[in-house]
């Protein structure tokens, strides 16, 4: 049998979920039907059957090697996204009475502070919140305390258009805990200096529905009080994420995902590409009067690109024009306004250059 | 262009996650490539935008008029499986010092019970532990508490193979609360007579990963304790299950196994069928000396069905011997040994009656 399939698609900017790789789409239209030649589709498959034990185990595997991951790390696929790990972290790590050191970068790290002070005390090592958001601190801008129980920080913000350079400063011999939804396996990263990395996977790594958390292993033993079973870490990692039912679709498409990393020449090569999409769209902007970028210069997200025209009529305009001409999810967040870029990993350069030709062209019959 | 897809599929007996309805995974490969001609698939819209706003609000619509859920009761499409259920329910209902009363029927009512024991007392109404779980209490078996904060029942069995009738009897004016997971929407069911019923989809409904709750409204504002934002009732039903990111893609598809049971005839339609596809398999059992059903008699699984062959080394062959002839998944559990069954909606009449003709011929050569 053939099955017809429209193939016309367009260049999605959509900040979440977002963009996933074409050939990785195309792996699971045959998976979902019948994986492996086992007869049976990969939703259908039990979780603790040959078939899922081999994706599960690759997915595992192909994570470890992007990352460079050792041994003393686990990696657990989780559910709930980023908004649990918010209450999870502080449930599991910050004890009654101890501090933890948050830095203030936007919205989520909002969300995150808010779930930790319901455990324990926060300190906010940094803020940017009064210049709303449109900078990473850093230097003499982070002030850790003293002894914190970890330090937690959201390395990209999708709604700013910001993103962390490199590990903030932290307090005392306390572990780096950091949301990385937005930016993980963008560019390569050094899990030997974090505690905790978690990421929704719905911005570079698959569907919405499962999270990827990367635990050093330590941690899984020191837990700030008693739980029920599914909300410790340890759980998790001594079933390998299956004590329950995993959200098996969601892993199988991670590990499609990961292996796509891989061919695509690994974590730094995926960098590089990233750092040329995005300057692509900067050099438009930097190159115009009529565009401004939302975002300080030296905190420019490579996934996220905010940017304003000079009214909120202008801007409506492009929207819907650019939306004709094939280029979708360019509206802002609601509580930033004007346009915002969407370019992760999936996203092709061919969609960048598209969308710097049309701002260029709108500028010049709006100009 | 053209897709070619293996269409080889084999009966699929698994016990979750299961088999789906062929229909739904044809409409799910078209629609992770191009959704409603969107040119974006699916997984890779935004969860606030149109199309995924049409999705999600037909899965609440079609789901309300399968089972005549009234304007009483929030639909919620929530995440981490009974699981997460288990300790959220007590956590939400269960007071420090006050009683819930809960059925123990198998190993999913015993996760339950000891995650609400972490909250307050439980009291069971009702054990079948003493004869392993072969049969479902009733009458004057269940002995409720005078008035418990809510009774607890799991309605299906899937690891020892047996299935409520008619809802449990409960104390006082408590409200009742069913994990469904394993029969949901696989016959008639009257929501009035509960206050929350949970399900995990990899049964009968999709995906793992994707939880149905239907709560009655009034339960939204009485919760037990502070929570976690996350832990709440209300928090996902104020923002009609998008306050985080949902799983999008498992809300699709049941939304579309929503649709497929509709098509079907609806709940009743569908208890007829199932009826008829059990009862082939149990026929085969009933008409045999050599192989023998494990549930008593009035307390049958139509979704599960449990059977021993005389020796465990006849049941591996027989397990053994039905995967060659394309009948997967037929090992039970290991908690219960010999084989199971699981024929749940989406699974073909073909396949029971194949499966019975293969029993049938293996006790003619074995027997």
């Amino acid at each position: 049998m053939t099955m017809s399939v429209a193939t016309e698609r367009v260049f999605n900017f959509s900040a979440g979920p977002a963009i996933l790789p074409e050939a990785v789409l195309r792996e699971a239209q045959e998976a979902i039907w019948n994986i492996d030649g086992s007869g049976i589709g990969i939703m259908e498959h039990s979780h603790r059957g040959k078939v899922f034990d081999k994706v599960i185990d690759e997915a595992v595997a192909d994570c470890r090697e992007l990352a460079g991951i050792s041994d003393d790390y686990a990696v657990l696929f989780l559910q709930g996204g980023a908004s649990h790990q918010f209450f999870m972290i502080p449930a599991n790590y910050l004890p009654e009475g101890a501090t933890a050191d948050y830095l203030n970068t936007g919205k989520w790290s909002q969300g995150a502070i808010k779930e930790a002070k319901r455990y324990g005390k926060v300190h906010l090592s940094a803020s940017s919140e009064d210049a709303n958001f449109n900078f990473i601190p850093s230097g003499a801008e982070v002030k850790p305390s003293v002894s914190p129980a970890y330090t937690h920080f959201t390395s990209n913000n999708t709604i700013f258009g910001t993103q962390f350079r490199t590990e903030p400063a932290k307090g005392g011999d306390s572990f780096l805990i950091c949301d990385a939804s937005s930016d993980i396996f963008s560019r390569s990263i050094d899990v030997s200096k974090y505690g905790l990395i978690y990421a929704g996977a719905q911005k570079n790594l698959g569907p919405s529905g499962t999270t990827l958390v990367i635990i050093r292993k330590d941690l899984l033993e020191r837990t700030a009080r008693d739980l029920p079973t599914m909300l410790t870490y340890k759980t998790h990692a001594e079933n390998d994420s299956r004590y329950n039912t995993p959200p098996t679709f969601g892993i199988y498409l991670m590990g499609r995902v990961f292996k796509w990393i891989r061919r695509e020449g690994g974590l730094a090569a995926i960098a590089a590409h990233n750092e040329a999409k995005a300057k692509i769209i900067y050099d438009a902007i930097d190159a115009s009067e009529f565009w401004n970028g939302t975002a300080r210069a030296d905190s420019r997200s490579l996934m996220n690109i905010c940017f304003r025209a000079p009214s909120e009529d202008l801007e409506s305009k492009f929207i819907k024009e650019a939306a004709a001409a094939g280029m979708d999810g360019l509206k802002g967040h609601r509580s930033a306004g004007g346009m915002r870029a969407s370019v992760y990993n999936a996203f092709p350069k061919a969609g960048c250059e598209a969308l710097a030709e049309f701002m260029r062209e709108f500028e010049r019959k709006n100009g």
